[in-house]
Protein backbone atom coordinates (compact mmCIF):
# COMPACT_ATOMS: atom_id res chain seq x y z
CA UNK A 1 0.00 0.00 0.00
CA UNK A 2 1.77 3.40 -0.95
CA UNK A 3 1.37 6.52 0.05
CA UNK A 4 0.39 9.72 -2.04
CA UNK A 5 0.64 13.47 -0.98
CA UNK A 6 -1.69 15.66 -3.39
CA UNK A 7 -0.15 18.94 -3.37
CA UNK A 8 -3.44 21.44 -4.12
CA UNK A 9 -1.89 24.64 -3.44
CA UNK A 10 -1.25 26.72 -5.95
CA UNK A 11 1.65 29.26 -4.67
CA UNK A 12 4.29 27.00 -6.61
CA UNK A 13 7.04 27.73 -4.15
CA UNK A 14 5.51 26.47 -1.09
CA UNK A 15 4.06 23.48 -3.10
CA UNK A 16 7.52 22.38 -4.29
CA UNK A 17 9.03 22.98 -0.59
CA UNK A 18 6.09 20.97 0.56
CA UNK A 19 7.06 18.32 -1.68
CA UNK A 20 10.80 18.45 -0.37
CA UNK A 21 9.99 17.74 2.70
CA UNK A 22 7.73 14.70 2.64
CA UNK A 23 9.53 13.20 -0.12
CA UNK A 24 11.76 10.49 1.45
CA UNK A 25 8.56 9.19 3.64
CA UNK A 26 5.54 9.45 0.91
CA UNK A 27 5.35 7.00 -2.09
CA UNK A 28 4.12 9.63 -4.54
CA UNK A 29 3.78 13.40 -4.56
CA UNK A 30 1.17 14.71 -6.74
CA UNK A 31 1.07 18.16 -8.49
CA UNK A 32 -2.81 18.77 -8.34
CA UNK A 33 -4.66 20.16 -10.58
CA UNK A 34 -5.36 23.96 -9.62
CA UNK A 35 -1.25 24.26 -9.62
CA UNK A 36 -1.45 22.95 -13.08
CA UNK A 37 -4.22 25.25 -14.32
CA UNK A 38 -2.05 27.74 -13.02
CA UNK A 39 1.28 27.05 -13.68
CA UNK A 40 1.07 24.05 -16.12
CA UNK A 41 3.62 21.19 -16.20
CA UNK A 42 6.34 23.72 -14.72
CA UNK A 43 6.31 22.25 -11.30
CA UNK A 44 6.21 18.66 -12.50
CA UNK A 45 9.63 19.78 -14.16
CA UNK A 46 11.19 21.59 -11.37
CA UNK A 47 10.20 18.48 -8.72
CA UNK A 48 11.87 15.82 -11.54
CA UNK A 49 14.94 18.00 -12.49
CA UNK A 50 15.80 18.07 -8.41
CA UNK A 51 14.46 14.53 -7.32
CA UNK A 52 14.77 12.49 -10.29
CA UNK A 53 13.58 9.30 -8.47
CA UNK A 54 10.81 10.75 -7.00
CA UNK A 55 7.26 9.60 -8.34
CA UNK A 56 5.30 12.26 -9.54
CA UNK A 57 1.53 11.70 -10.46
CA UNK A 58 0.57 14.91 -12.41
CA UNK A 59 -3.23 15.62 -12.09
CA UNK A 60 -3.81 16.48 -15.47
CA UNK A 61 -7.66 15.30 -15.56
CA UNK A 62 -7.33 14.97 -19.49
CA UNK A 63 -10.85 15.06 -20.86
CA UNK A 64 -9.81 15.63 -24.10
CA UNK A 65 -6.88 15.99 -26.64
CA UNK A 66 -5.56 12.83 -25.02
CA UNK A 67 -2.03 12.21 -27.00
CA UNK A 68 -0.92 15.50 -26.93
CA UNK A 69 -2.19 16.52 -22.97
CA UNK A 70 0.00 13.29 -21.82
CA UNK A 71 2.71 13.77 -24.08
CA UNK A 72 3.13 16.83 -22.46
CA UNK A 73 2.82 15.59 -19.10
CA UNK A 74 5.08 12.55 -19.64
CA UNK A 75 7.95 15.07 -21.40
CA UNK A 76 8.11 17.08 -18.23
CA UNK A 77 8.78 13.98 -16.09
CA UNK A 78 5.14 12.72 -14.64
CA UNK A 79 5.44 9.21 -13.58
CA UNK A 80 2.16 8.93 -13.37
CA UNK A 81 -0.53 10.99 -15.49
CA UNK A 82 -4.88 11.27 -14.78
CA UNK A 83 -7.72 11.14 -17.24
CA UNK A 84 -10.73 11.50 -16.59
CA UNK A 85 -13.06 8.50 -16.88
CA UNK A 86 -15.56 10.45 -17.96
CA UNK A 87 -13.50 10.85 -21.00
CA UNK A 88 -14.58 9.54 -24.28
CA UNK A 89 -12.97 5.66 -24.94
CA UNK A 90 -10.92 7.53 -27.76
CA UNK A 91 -9.33 9.90 -25.24
CA UNK A 92 -8.51 6.75 -22.53
CA UNK A 93 -7.24 5.11 -25.45
CA UNK A 94 -5.12 8.03 -26.65
CA UNK A 95 -3.54 8.53 -22.90
CA UNK A 96 -2.87 5.04 -22.45
CA UNK A 97 -0.99 5.05 -25.59
CA UNK A 98 0.79 7.54 -24.83
CA UNK A 99 1.92 7.24 -21.64
CA UNK A 100 2.73 3.65 -22.03
CA UNK A 101 4.85 4.48 -25.02
CA UNK A 102 6.95 6.77 -23.13
CA UNK A 103 7.24 4.15 -19.56
CA UNK A 104 4.28 6.45 -17.84
CA UNK A 105 1.45 5.18 -16.04
CA UNK A 106 -2.02 6.33 -16.42
CA UNK A 107 -4.90 6.58 -13.27
CA UNK A 108 -8.46 7.14 -14.48
CA UNK A 109 -10.26 9.25 -11.90
CA UNK A 110 -13.45 8.31 -11.47
CA UNK A 111 -14.78 11.39 -10.26
CA UNK A 112 -18.36 12.26 -11.22
CA UNK A 113 -18.98 8.59 -12.42
CA UNK A 114 -22.08 6.79 -11.46
CA UNK A 115 -21.64 3.37 -11.96
CA UNK A 116 -18.22 3.11 -11.03
CA UNK A 117 -17.91 -1.03 -11.17
CA UNK A 118 -18.76 -1.35 -14.69
CA UNK A 119 -16.35 2.23 -15.51
CA UNK A 120 -13.92 0.87 -13.89
CA UNK A 121 -13.42 -2.50 -15.72
CA UNK A 122 -14.04 -0.50 -18.65
CA UNK A 123 -10.83 1.53 -18.18
CA UNK A 124 -8.98 -1.66 -16.86
CA UNK A 125 -10.18 -2.92 -20.44
CA UNK A 126 -8.80 -0.12 -21.97
CA UNK A 127 -5.12 -0.45 -20.25
CA UNK A 128 -5.70 2.07 -17.80
CA UNK A 129 -3.18 1.32 -14.54
CA UNK A 130 -5.22 2.60 -11.82
CA UNK A 131 -8.16 3.79 -11.01
CA UNK A 132 -8.75 6.77 -8.55
CA UNK A 133 -11.74 6.87 -6.36
CA UNK A 134 -12.26 10.28 -5.66
CA UNK A 135 -14.62 12.29 -3.88
CA UNK A 136 -13.66 15.97 -4.92
CA UNK A 137 -13.19 19.08 -2.56
CA UNK A 138 -16.76 20.28 -4.01
CA UNK A 139 -18.73 17.22 -2.96
CA UNK A 140 -16.65 17.06 0.41
CA UNK A 141 -18.24 20.64 1.44
CA UNK A 142 -21.35 18.55 1.46
CA UNK A 143 -20.24 15.76 3.42
CA UNK A 144 -18.87 13.55 0.96
CA UNK A 145 -16.08 11.20 1.21
CA UNK A 146 -15.06 8.26 -0.88
CA UNK A 147 -15.69 5.24 1.78
CA UNK A 148 -18.72 3.95 0.25
CA UNK A 149 -17.45 4.08 -3.27
CA UNK A 150 -14.13 2.25 -1.93
CA UNK A 151 -16.04 -0.56 -0.44
CA UNK A 152 -17.96 -1.02 -3.51
CA UNK A 153 -15.42 -0.89 -5.70
CA UNK A 154 -12.85 -3.07 -3.69
CA UNK A 155 -15.41 -6.00 -4.01
CA UNK A 156 -15.45 -5.53 -7.79
CA UNK A 157 -12.01 -5.41 -9.04
CA UNK A 158 -8.36 -5.63 -7.69
CA UNK A 159 -7.86 -3.39 -4.97
CA UNK A 160 -4.47 -3.33 -5.57
CA UNK A 161 -5.10 -0.71 -9.04
CA UNK A 162 -7.21 1.34 -6.55
CA UNK A 163 -6.28 4.94 -5.47
CA UNK A 164 -9.03 6.48 -3.36
CA UNK A 165 -8.58 10.11 -2.12
CA UNK A 166 -11.30 12.73 -1.21
CA UNK A 167 -10.59 13.87 2.28
CA UNK A 168 -7.90 11.07 3.87
CA UNK A 169 -7.65 12.25 7.17
CA UNK A 170 -5.10 10.78 10.28
CA UNK A 171 -8.70 10.36 12.37
CA UNK A 172 -10.36 8.10 8.88
CA UNK A 173 -7.51 6.88 7.24
CA UNK A 174 -7.60 3.12 9.25
CA UNK A 175 -11.27 2.64 7.78
CA UNK A 176 -9.49 2.76 3.96
CA UNK A 177 -6.45 0.74 5.08
CA UNK A 178 -8.90 -2.05 6.21
CA UNK A 179 -9.65 -2.35 2.41
CA UNK A 180 -6.16 -2.40 1.12
CA UNK A 181 -5.91 -0.04 -1.65
CA UNK A 182 -3.02 -0.10 -3.73
CA UNK A 183 -2.80 3.85 -3.09
CA UNK A 184 -4.08 5.72 -0.28
CA UNK A 185 -3.83 9.81 -1.36
CA UNK A 186 -3.96 12.43 1.42
CA UNK A 187 -3.87 16.21 0.54
CA UNK A 188 -4.78 19.06 3.20
CA UNK A 189 -4.42 16.14 6.32
CA UNK A 190 -0.70 16.57 5.57
CA UNK A 191 0.07 19.69 3.95
CA UNK A 192 -2.21 21.71 6.62
CA UNK A 193 -0.91 19.51 9.37
CA UNK A 194 1.42 22.07 11.69
CA UNK A 195 4.11 19.63 11.22
CA UNK A 196 4.02 17.87 7.91
CA UNK A 197 6.81 15.48 8.15
CA UNK A 198 5.29 13.93 11.87
CA UNK A 199 1.59 13.96 10.00
CA UNK A 200 3.03 11.93 7.15
CA UNK A 201 5.18 9.56 8.80
CA UNK A 202 2.01 8.73 10.96
CA UNK A 203 -0.09 8.04 8.01
CA UNK A 204 2.93 6.00 6.72
CA UNK A 205 2.71 4.34 10.20
CA UNK A 206 -0.64 3.48 9.45
CA UNK A 207 -0.75 1.79 6.29
CA UNK A 208 1.91 -0.95 7.59
CA UNK A 209 -0.32 -1.89 10.63
CA UNK B 1 -22.71 35.76 -33.81
CA UNK B 2 -18.94 36.00 -32.82
CA UNK B 3 -16.26 34.47 -34.00
CA UNK B 4 -14.13 32.80 -31.46
CA UNK B 5 -10.02 31.06 -32.39
CA UNK B 6 -9.45 28.42 -30.38
CA UNK B 7 -5.72 28.33 -30.23
CA UNK B 8 -4.96 24.23 -29.40
CA UNK B 9 -1.03 24.55 -29.89
CA UNK B 10 1.36 24.17 -27.46
CA UNK B 11 4.00 26.77 -28.19
CA UNK B 12 3.31 29.51 -25.79
CA UNK B 13 5.52 32.07 -28.44
CA UNK B 14 3.90 30.70 -31.92
CA UNK B 15 0.25 30.54 -30.06
CA UNK B 16 0.65 34.61 -28.94
CA UNK B 17 1.66 35.45 -32.13
CA UNK B 18 -1.17 33.78 -33.98
CA UNK B 19 -3.51 35.45 -31.74
CA UNK B 20 -1.85 38.71 -31.80
CA UNK B 21 -2.56 38.11 -35.96
CA UNK B 22 -6.31 37.78 -35.68
CA UNK B 23 -6.86 39.80 -32.74
CA UNK B 24 -8.49 42.07 -34.46
CA UNK B 25 -11.11 40.08 -36.56
CA UNK B 26 -12.03 37.52 -33.95
CA UNK B 27 -13.97 38.28 -31.39
CA UNK B 28 -12.96 35.62 -28.66
CA UNK B 29 -9.63 34.11 -28.40
CA UNK B 30 -9.09 30.70 -26.79
CA UNK B 31 -6.03 29.44 -24.79
CA UNK B 32 -6.95 25.84 -25.13
CA UNK B 33 -6.62 23.48 -22.58
CA UNK B 34 -3.41 21.63 -23.98
CA UNK B 35 -1.62 25.00 -23.55
CA UNK B 36 -2.66 25.35 -20.24
CA UNK B 37 -1.84 21.74 -19.03
CA UNK B 38 1.72 22.83 -20.39
CA UNK B 39 2.15 26.27 -19.60
CA UNK B 40 -0.93 27.24 -16.98
CA UNK B 41 -2.56 30.56 -17.18
CA UNK B 42 0.88 32.26 -17.91
CA UNK B 43 -0.47 32.83 -21.70
CA UNK B 44 -3.44 34.35 -20.27
CA UNK B 45 -1.92 36.73 -18.72
CA UNK B 46 0.78 37.43 -21.01
CA UNK B 47 -2.21 37.87 -23.83
CA UNK B 48 -4.55 40.66 -21.64
CA UNK B 49 -1.34 42.52 -20.24
CA UNK B 50 -1.03 43.11 -23.92
CA UNK B 51 -3.87 43.44 -25.36
CA UNK B 52 -6.31 44.22 -22.50
CA UNK B 53 -9.34 45.26 -24.60
CA UNK B 54 -9.06 41.47 -26.23
CA UNK B 55 -11.77 38.97 -24.79
CA UNK B 56 -9.76 36.13 -23.57
CA UNK B 57 -11.58 32.62 -22.94
CA UNK B 58 -9.13 30.53 -20.94
CA UNK B 59 -10.61 27.15 -21.83
CA UNK B 60 -9.68 25.30 -18.00
CA UNK B 61 -12.73 22.14 -18.51
CA UNK B 62 -12.45 22.88 -14.19
CA UNK B 63 -14.21 19.51 -12.71
CA UNK B 64 -13.55 19.81 -8.92
CA UNK B 65 -12.00 22.77 -6.90
CA UNK B 66 -14.38 25.14 -8.90
CA UNK B 67 -13.48 28.09 -6.56
CA UNK B 68 -9.38 27.94 -6.69
CA UNK B 69 -9.29 26.86 -10.24
CA UNK B 70 -11.92 29.80 -11.50
CA UNK B 71 -10.03 32.74 -9.32
CA UNK B 72 -6.58 32.34 -10.45
CA UNK B 73 -8.03 31.91 -14.03
CA UNK B 74 -10.12 35.38 -13.90
CA UNK B 75 -7.28 36.75 -12.07
CA UNK B 76 -4.87 35.74 -14.95
CA UNK B 77 -7.38 38.02 -17.12
CA UNK B 78 -9.75 35.36 -18.60
CA UNK B 79 -12.97 36.86 -19.30
CA UNK B 80 -14.77 33.24 -19.78
CA UNK B 81 -13.90 30.32 -18.08
CA UNK B 82 -14.95 26.83 -18.97
CA UNK B 83 -16.34 24.32 -16.65
CA UNK B 84 -17.25 20.80 -17.74
CA UNK B 85 -20.95 20.14 -17.68
CA UNK B 86 -20.03 16.50 -16.24
CA UNK B 87 -18.87 18.55 -13.23
CA UNK B 88 -20.85 17.97 -9.79
CA UNK B 89 -23.48 20.89 -9.62
CA UNK B 90 -21.10 22.01 -6.68
CA UNK B 91 -18.32 22.64 -8.58
CA UNK B 92 -20.56 24.39 -11.47
CA UNK B 93 -22.15 26.77 -8.58
CA UNK B 94 -18.54 27.37 -7.50
CA UNK B 95 -17.15 28.62 -10.21
CA UNK B 96 -20.05 30.62 -11.40
CA UNK B 97 -19.92 32.24 -8.07
CA UNK B 98 -16.32 32.85 -8.73
CA UNK B 99 -16.23 34.24 -12.40
CA UNK B 100 -19.22 36.68 -11.68
CA UNK B 101 -18.09 38.06 -8.18
CA UNK B 102 -14.95 38.73 -10.70
CA UNK B 103 -17.15 40.37 -13.36
CA UNK B 104 -16.57 37.04 -15.69
CA UNK B 105 -18.77 34.50 -17.73
CA UNK B 106 -18.65 30.75 -17.47
CA UNK B 107 -18.87 28.53 -20.26
CA UNK B 108 -20.05 24.77 -19.37
CA UNK B 109 -18.31 22.44 -22.17
CA UNK B 110 -21.28 19.74 -22.92
CA UNK B 111 -18.41 17.58 -23.79
CA UNK B 112 -19.37 13.98 -22.59
CA UNK B 113 -22.80 14.46 -22.18
CA UNK B 114 -25.44 12.28 -23.19
CA UNK B 115 -28.58 14.06 -22.38
CA UNK B 116 -28.00 17.62 -24.16
CA UNK B 117 -30.94 19.60 -23.45
CA UNK B 118 -31.25 18.47 -20.04
CA UNK B 119 -27.76 19.55 -18.72
CA UNK B 120 -27.58 22.28 -20.88
CA UNK B 121 -30.71 23.25 -19.00
CA UNK B 122 -29.40 22.60 -15.62
CA UNK B 123 -26.11 24.36 -16.14
CA UNK B 124 -28.29 27.91 -17.50
CA UNK B 125 -30.42 27.08 -13.87
CA UNK B 126 -27.00 27.19 -12.34
CA UNK B 127 -26.28 30.53 -13.47
CA UNK B 128 -24.14 29.38 -16.17
CA UNK B 129 -23.98 32.00 -19.07
CA UNK B 130 -22.74 30.21 -21.99
CA UNK B 131 -23.31 26.42 -22.97
CA UNK B 132 -20.50 24.68 -25.35
CA UNK B 133 -21.68 22.06 -27.92
CA UNK B 134 -18.35 20.38 -28.53
CA UNK B 135 -16.82 17.28 -30.15
CA UNK B 136 -13.87 16.53 -28.61
CA UNK B 137 -10.84 16.43 -30.96
CA UNK B 138 -10.22 12.45 -30.20
CA UNK B 139 -13.85 11.94 -31.13
CA UNK B 140 -13.38 13.99 -34.36
CA UNK B 141 -10.85 11.43 -35.47
CA UNK B 142 -13.40 9.32 -35.68
CA UNK B 143 -15.65 11.53 -37.72
CA UNK B 144 -17.90 13.36 -35.16
CA UNK B 145 -19.02 16.65 -35.88
CA UNK B 146 -20.93 19.01 -33.31
CA UNK B 147 -23.84 19.80 -36.04
CA UNK B 148 -26.06 17.14 -34.79
CA UNK B 149 -25.88 18.08 -31.12
CA UNK B 150 -26.30 21.57 -32.14
CA UNK B 151 -29.26 20.97 -34.20
CA UNK B 152 -31.18 19.25 -31.43
CA UNK B 153 -30.06 22.02 -28.62
CA UNK B 154 -30.75 24.90 -30.50
CA UNK B 155 -34.58 23.94 -30.67
CA UNK B 156 -34.64 23.54 -26.89
CA UNK B 157 -32.35 26.40 -25.61
CA UNK B 158 -31.70 30.25 -26.42
CA UNK B 159 -29.31 29.64 -29.38
CA UNK B 160 -27.46 32.70 -28.51
CA UNK B 161 -26.22 31.26 -25.57
CA UNK B 162 -24.86 28.35 -26.91
CA UNK B 163 -21.09 28.15 -28.57
CA UNK B 164 -20.40 25.18 -31.08
CA UNK B 165 -16.90 23.87 -31.39
CA UNK B 166 -15.66 20.49 -32.85
CA UNK B 167 -13.81 21.06 -36.53
CA UNK B 168 -16.03 23.80 -38.03
CA UNK B 169 -14.27 24.87 -41.41
CA UNK B 170 -14.67 27.35 -43.94
CA UNK B 171 -16.46 24.47 -45.39
CA UNK B 172 -18.58 23.52 -43.15
CA UNK B 173 -19.10 27.04 -40.86
CA UNK B 174 -22.48 27.86 -43.51
CA UNK B 175 -24.25 24.60 -41.74
CA UNK B 176 -23.62 26.68 -38.40
CA UNK B 177 -24.27 29.87 -38.95
CA UNK B 178 -28.10 28.74 -40.11
CA UNK B 179 -28.79 27.92 -36.53
CA UNK B 180 -27.44 30.90 -35.44
CA UNK B 181 -25.72 30.33 -32.31
CA UNK B 182 -24.32 32.52 -30.23
CA UNK B 183 -20.78 31.95 -30.74
CA UNK B 184 -18.93 29.93 -33.45
CA UNK B 185 -15.30 28.30 -32.47
CA UNK B 186 -13.39 27.45 -35.29
CA UNK B 187 -9.57 26.05 -34.25
CA UNK B 188 -7.20 24.20 -36.77
CA UNK B 189 -9.51 25.37 -39.40
CA UNK B 190 -7.76 29.14 -38.98
CA UNK B 191 -4.29 28.44 -36.95
CA UNK B 192 -3.22 25.64 -39.96
CA UNK B 193 -4.51 27.82 -42.81
CA UNK B 194 -2.01 29.10 -45.13
CA UNK B 195 -3.56 32.84 -44.40
CA UNK B 196 -4.83 33.04 -40.69
CA UNK B 197 -6.07 36.34 -41.49
CA UNK B 198 -7.33 35.53 -44.73
CA UNK B 199 -9.10 32.52 -43.20
CA UNK B 200 -10.65 34.41 -40.05
CA UNK B 201 -11.92 37.37 -42.62
CA UNK B 202 -13.61 35.25 -44.54
CA UNK B 203 -15.34 33.33 -41.44
CA UNK B 204 -15.81 36.28 -40.15
CA UNK B 205 -17.07 37.23 -43.56
CA UNK B 206 -19.71 33.78 -43.26
CA UNK B 207 -21.38 34.88 -39.68
CA UNK B 208 -22.62 38.03 -41.80
CA UNK B 209 -24.28 36.19 -44.48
Amino acid sequence: MKLQIAIDLTEMGKALCLAEKVKDIVDIVEIGTPLIIKEGMHPVRALKSKFPELCVLADTKIMDGGAIECHDACEAGADIVTVLALADQATITEVVKTAHAAGKQVLADLIGVDDLATKAQLCLTLGVDLIGVHTGVDRQKQGGTPLKDLTLLAEKIDPSKIAVAGGVSLQTIDDYVRLKPGIIIAGSALYNAADIKQAALAMKGCLRK
